[in-house]
């Protein structure tokens, strides 16, 4: 059966409080820059009382992916788990009111929504301290079979591996989607998400993965190497399609005996740099389930991208159905 | 005794859930443009449903007042009311993390925090539908007596009239604050709310305002007249200082026999008008508080107005102080 919808995005469902702050409370705080840092309910009450006022807006890497996916004119569902509560309701909001197809009931006990909170530096740089809350609550029952076998493509984000429950879900997903013949892609998310499943990620890769997204400090981390070149040349044998993002430098994509590099799309002021991984998988993932080839992908995920970087926020403020045409 | 800070604000505390949105939502879904219209919590969950997605930030028309003014330099305090709830920690936190003081206890019953849903459309106007929620809750009991008197200048808006607890509340800032010799000052807050409390303004604006603050068209409606001069002849004889505010074209001072017009700051491109009179009052009660001629406040509220409109979201971006410059 041909599937009916382009790809359902598999993550931890997150609401993002962003705030500006000075470089100097990155390093005042020990912050990690740059980095996605996890961090419990306690620690995320004290970093917030010290941080700036800031503005909320839903994220969730594999969420903000799926919704530039159908922001670009893709069909897309997501699977990811929240509270009910205010940030609950707000991300459930503004999934479905962008046109992406969720209904993971919310959880009716347990720790509240997650939240993300981000700091952006004058550098356009992001810091981001999550609070998994509810999202580590996604379980294998939430993985709705018929939806994951309906999508072209099974998008995951490593980030779901650092939660027993939550790894358990998508290792699901990922196998539905095989068994009904469809694509698996994964996002190695971050590079210290990537250095605390090395080992593991190795043999999913290898075993479960079609596409993979990573950008140079992930895929150099997942091979401990600092030569990219050489971290490239490894995982062409592991995975059909990796898209090697890397920057300003625009993207690799390695797939077989090719290498295509792809410059990155002009953008007249970086501001925030949250969510440019996520919107390069939009375009790509929008180029893949659309017939494009491997080259006119990448050059989607970079307008995407660029964007998303142009403005505070992870998700797209405009319609990107333009980027298409 | 000399007041310790500037200004203490007191308004409705609530946050903003911000959509940007075509021209044809606005006609398309019988909505007031440019106004701001209660709604019930019927109402804002129907009217939420069908918005765009959105970001939320803080606002509350004093709220944000005070805010800007700190932004600028000085120094404030708020009395508004929220629930024990996640937009509640919100609004509580962008309040205190900006350096208002803010002690008022959140409600552990009854309706949620505030929250106004606003649209903007492509000409960087705001339409506003409130669900006042928890923030008409505000009474007398929460009216700190010292705070009120440690203030030159107790601000409160108009919107706060549409309930009978916060008018009550307010009223009772008002005594306190001449009790101790502090000045008054009233926002009239949005014409149509001017048409509900017209009768009753007027006698408030007599007998407990020494200066107020309207754009064109309040003051146009509270004097049931078209004719902007007329309308500011009429407010002259009634309270100290007038500053009448008219877009784009700046404001007007009135103040006993002076007439003082002042033209609008720069602005490269209007985003959204969503605080643009908050903002002015910022700057307007800085120079007041500040030891400024009249002229010179009105400058100062026209570049505190010019920052936030140039951005989506009610509150500074960016630090006001070197506005004082």
């Amino acid at each position: 059966m041909e599937p009916s919808i382009d790809v359902v995005g598999v993550g931890n469902a997150i609401v993002d409080v962003i705030a500006t702050v000075p470089e100097e409370f990155i390093v005042g705080h020990d912050l990690v820059k740059g980095a996605m840092t996890l961090i419990d309910a306690e620690r995320a009450t004290s970093l917030y009382e010290i941080m700036p006022p800031g503005i909320e807006s839903s994220g969730g890497s594999a969420a903000n992916t799926v919704v530039g996916l159908v922001s670009m004119g893709g069909s897309a569902a997501y699977l990811g788990k929240v509270r009910d509560d205010q940030l609950g309701e707000v991300f459930i909001h503004d999934l479905r009111s962008a046109g992406v197809a969720y209904d993971v009931p919310p959880g009716l006990d347990g720790p509240p929504t997650a939240r993300c909170l981000i700091q952006v530096t004058p550098d356009a740089e992001r810091t981001m301290n999550t609070f998994l809350g509810k999202s580590v609550d996604l379980s294998p029952a939430d993985i709705d079979e018929e939806v994951v076998a309906s999508a072209a493509v099974t998008y995951c984000e490593g980030y779901l591996w650092d939660a027993e429950v939550a790894k358990a879900a998508m290792s699901q997903a990922m196998d539905i989607a095989h068994g009904a013949n469809r694509k698996v892609s994964l996002t190695l998310s971050d590079s210290f998400c990537v250095d605390r499943h090395r080992a593991e990620w190795l043999d999913l890769l290898a075993d479960k993965v079609d596409i993979v997204f990573a950008n140079e400090a992930e895929i150099c981390s997942l091979f401990e190497t600092d030569d990219f070149r050489s971290a490239s040349d490894r995982i062409r044998g592991m995975v059909e399609v990796s898209a090697l993002t890397r920057s300003a430098n625009g993207s690799v994509i390695v797939a077989g005996d090719e290498t295509i590099p792809v410059a990155a799309a002009e953008v007249e002021r970086v501001v925030d740099a949250t969510g440019a991984g996520d919107l390069y998988a939009s375009g790509f993932l929008y180029g893949i389930s659309h017939g494009a080839d491997l080259e006119r992908c990448a050059v989607l995920g970079g307008l995407a991208a660029a964007e998303v970087i142009s403005h505070i926020g992870a998700r797209p403020r405009q319609s990107l159905a333009g980027l298409t045409r």
